[in-house]
């Protein structure tokens, strides 16, 4: 198999900091999407959303979708388990998940690629009011977050997760979205300081 | 266990269709969102988020997020297997439940909150311009479904799984969002038929 890996964007990295919590090494081609090489044939035939990353088996079957690239090696290699233990683990990984992706990755992304101003390629049309919009429901969230962390070591429970992994993304992603953690979201910060001094964090 | 649900709505919808298929019948307890019940304290206190469905397990633990209930029905009760079948089956369904959902599922519904005068109240702000950079996302996202479709039965391969109830009931929705399938998807229409004559698809 191979990993049409595409660097610094979230969702490749998604995968690749996966990979290293498991402990994986996966034969990889890096694209260059800053030279919208995800745009041409060699990806573009394999996926026609053109986006990364992809992942083609030997026997030429692709996967996309960074979660679900993540699942087919977690089912593979079940150890650590990243998506849960057991029928309520599992759903608690897929609640945060997925409360974590759609109301602070996606969002983050929404304010880079819709302000930006290297992004007006990438995102046409750009539609600044929708990505100041969506700030302060990054903000929103983050307070939510901060309550549940709390209580707890990680996103899901007492074990790390693909929803910490989600997390760990989509605040670094903040960078250069142009969004802060708020000083008082002290749970937030530490769990993030957390899993960014993981070895993973920089894969 | 029981689900609080809510109505007419995708996300609650989506449930309902998965536990039909499944055969599973669980308490309901009906939320009235056009009375904005899903803000009051009720739902409130069980999901911050202010959101539908919830589940309430018999000892107090709360599951939301549409799909991660289903995941907790689909490691209760894996017949019929509505997440796929071993490593591959079930990345392909990941995959196809992800891509549904992020290029149609979500565009629908944000074409819909931000442009029908009668979600004034619940999108805040609305930001019509966004609605409107959606509506050609679903029409390219259907063309590429539709060139998919000719070479099999359902979106994730010759089963059915969860990829085509969050595709029906995005489809079901381009209603209200005042989108039409072009005519010329004969592929996508031929499926949304074959799933809208399903009996779960009353549910």
């Amino acid at each position: 198999m191979k990993l049409f890996d595409g660097g610094k964007a979230p969702n490749p990295r998604r995968v690749r900091v996966f990979l290293a919590e498991k402990g994986l090494e996966v034969p990889m081609v890096r694209v260059d999407m800053a030279a919208f090489e995800h745009k041409q044939a060699g990806i573009a035939t394999r996926n026609p959303l053109q986006r990364l990353p992809v992942l083609e088996l030997d026997d030429g079957t692709i996967l996309t979708e960074s979660v679900a690239i993540c699942r087919y090696f977690e089912e593979l290699h079940p150890e650590p388990a990243l998506f849960g233990r057991v029928a309520l683990g599992k759903a608690l990984v897929e609640m945060w998940q997925r409360r974590i992706e759609l109301n602070l990755f996606l969002p983050v992304g929404f304010a880079f690629r819709h302000i930006h101003p290297a992004m007006k390629e990438w995102e046409v049309p750009q539609v600044p009011e929708w990505g100041e919009v969506n700030k302060p429901k990054v903000i929103d969230f983050l307070a939510l977050l901060d309550q549940e962390l709390a209580a707890r070591e990680f996103a899901a429970g007492d074990q790390f997760s693909i929803a910490d992994i989600t997390g760990l993304i989509a605040i670094d992603f903040m960078k250069p979205a142009r969004i802060a953690v708020p000083e008082e979201f002290s749970n937030v910060r530490r769990w993030h300081a957390a899993l960014a001094s993981r070895p993973s964090a920089a894969a």
